[in-house]
């Protein structure tokens, strides 16, 4: 439990951590062959208010196009949302936005609410058919197990290649209500700074406009989401859903302001947890890599920069090795796009600096060994150009990503 | 020998093939530890045309920039091409570009030409200070192996993780004379769309004017070099140098028109097999993958696909795992910046047709895995869209490919 001077104190819990939050998850067995819980339900016992954001892939899959169909004539009212791992219902067309329909409404027949008010997710392979048979019959058991303990159960069934849940729980006081923001994600390979292949999903029982919650959800996701990284790939199915029920019973926040900046401060904390530990589980990651460019011109210029060495795959099994190799850093910081100056570039690889302006300096070099040999790597770059900032977080690329990914489909 | 519609016959050879050039090799034991030649000297008997391409990072190695102002300085008149391999000479400061300085000063001084008639060019670990008393004693004897046999341990002193030389070699008739096209390359990790870090030195006997001759270097690059990806990093002294110097007394091309675009037709035949033997070699590849995009509206929307396509990790490593997983082909496709209709795309794995208007289609799966199981992979998308098309080539990403770069540079 750790509070931080945005007075939101991270607490162990899951997403049904706000007021008014039940979850489930059942084995449908929409993977052939695989036994574990692939279909997860989260439901608010009252109609919440919600926003979303989703993939930028021109290839949409199914259950997104659905998403913003619901959201948009529901006027953003959304009780109940359905994901499901093992299949991506992508590339399926008609058929495939019928099953996602299909889905939404025996479900909302089965929750007694309209199918508008539904939202479904789905990850997995792309091109297959959503077995919609084996779902449909899961659907009332996996009410039934509805609970305010599902929480749990409900993160680890939205996984595929994640060797772990995802979960944050942020808590704060409005007022004299207590106020919880939670959330669960998916994440492993495929992360992209432009928020692709991941699933999370936000609970809030703060009270708050849909602009302001749509405007706060951005905020949040463009410095969190879209600053971890993977592999650089993208995904036709990446979502992020946030629900406001407004259960703790605090005034509505529907004006900008200081309790909208108090309840953004939360949902980027939340948010920011649930990026890294996508990050630190990347598919094959031994290491866990923060980049941090500083004296940028512009934040763009700074983004750019970090994300280019974020991304690099030479970079990334330098850290693998535990190499100091700086040369690829400020190589990819040169092919960024970013207008840097490479005589004016520091850079520090936990905290020892190897690059003074652009040339080498001396180091210790068994020391740094031993300390890219840890599992939490900091590579700082300084321009000198500006004032401007930003951070990426990344894992590094090792042997297992290509095992895994060679062989994930068959 | 294969003699295609463009009049140019493939023959065996080096790059001294062509009239007029000699080479040589020698140990200068550049990198510590490796007991290969890493110094390699092409010298033309009479002073050569030429022109250059080069990096497009914004960290540029001191060869380069070198380069660069021998080439303004000489009128693009060059006679010398000294390259070395172990060290990229690059985040070496104003002592680096002196060091770079300082071989071409002394090679012309052994050679009794201009320094400004020389070219350099290195690859290998970056921000490490060049030995330059190792190279200069070095080239007295490197004068004196130089030889119209040379050509073969030069192709092999430009070398890093390459695991072959590359060498092209092309030969027509201009009026009554045999004119020769010949290349060396030096790629594998690294090679980017953008022409990033790859060495490759040209050779012709043909006479053609330094207007055209950089005319003609710039459109084959564009359709050979750029067209080559293996993991999407740009380096930081990528070089393509042409050099013309006569010899084969067939009639200078000093204008546009038949004799020009048969001259351009060689050398894109010429730096096309370069491009492909890189990805072909790229590191740890066990496969060498083309992609080809067709039913584009534009040239460059075709590319963007194709280049979204090659340089996919998930792709690349889906390949490796010989999986027939067009989700991520189509995914890739997707996040490529072109315009697609996901509804319109075909896609066909080593001819299979695997997927149909962007939906799944039911296909051999035990015969399709077979044929990615070859060394040789076609990928294949039609877009729909217009008559536009592009080709990329590539590699397979592979757990050789880390092992390689984690362990590069210690």
């Amino acid at each position: 439990m750790t509070k931080n001077n945005s007075g939101w104190q991270d607490i162990p819990g899951e997403i049904t951590a706000p007021r008014g939050y039940v979850a489930s998850a059942i084995h449908a067995g929409i993977k052939p062959g695989s036994t574990r819980k692939d279909l997860a339900l989260l439901f608010s016992l009252n109609p919440a208010r919600a926003a979303g954001l989703f993939t930028t892939n021109r290839v949409v899959a199914a259950p997104v196009r659905l998403c913003q169909h619901h959201l948009s004539e529901s006027r953003g009212r959304i009780q109940a949302v359905l994901v499901n791992s093992g299949n991506a219902n992508a590339c399926t067309g008609r058929a495939g936005f019928a099953a996602a329909q299909q889905t939404a409404k025996s479900i909302a027949k089965v929750l007694g609410i309209t199918s508008t008010s539904v939202l479904v997710a789905s990850t997995g392979v792309i091109g297959q058919p959503l077995p919609l048979d084996r779902i449909q019959i899961a659907l009332p058991p996996l009410k039934g197990l509805l609970s305010f303990e599902g929480g749990r159960e409900f993160s680890e069934a939205i996984l595929t290649t994640d060797t772990q849940p995802k979960v944050s729980v942020a808590q704060t006081r409005i007022g004299k209500q207590r106020v919880t923001i939670a959330g669960a994600a998916k994440g492993a390979g495929m992360i992209h700074p432009k928020m692709a292949t991941m699933l999370a999903f936000l609970t809030t029982d703060a009270s708050i406009s849909i602009p302001l919650l749509r405007a706060s959800l951005k905020t949040a996701v463009d410095v969190s989401f879209n600053r971890a990284t993977v592999d650089g790939d993208t995904s036709t199915n990446d979502s992020v859903i946030l629900l406001a029920n407004g259960a703790a019973g605090s005034q509505e926040i529907s004006k900008r302001g200081k309790p909208f900046e108090h309840f953004q401060a939360g949902l980027t904390q939340v948010c920011t947890s649930l990026a890294q530990m996508i990050a630190r589980d990347g598919e094959g990651a031994s290491k866990f890599i923060t980049i941090s460019v500083e004296g940028a011109r512009t934040t763009a210029q700074a983004e750019m920069v970090a994300r280019a060495v974020a991304n690099s795959p030479l970079v990334k099994t330098a850290m693998a090795g535990a190499d100091a190799n700086w040369g690829r850093i400020i190589c990819a910081a040169g092919y960024s796009g970013a207008p840097i100056d490479p005589d004016k570039v520091d850079i520090d690889l936990c905290g020892v600096r190897v690059c003074r302006r652009g040339q080498p300096v001396a180091f210790d070099e068994a020391r740094t060994k031993q300390l890219l040999s840890g599992s939490e790597i900091l590579i700082e770059l300084c321009l000198h150009q500006g004032n401007r900032d930003a951070r990426m977080w990344t894992c590094d690329l090792t042997e297992g990503y290509i095992r895994i990914n060679a062989a994930y489909r068959t």
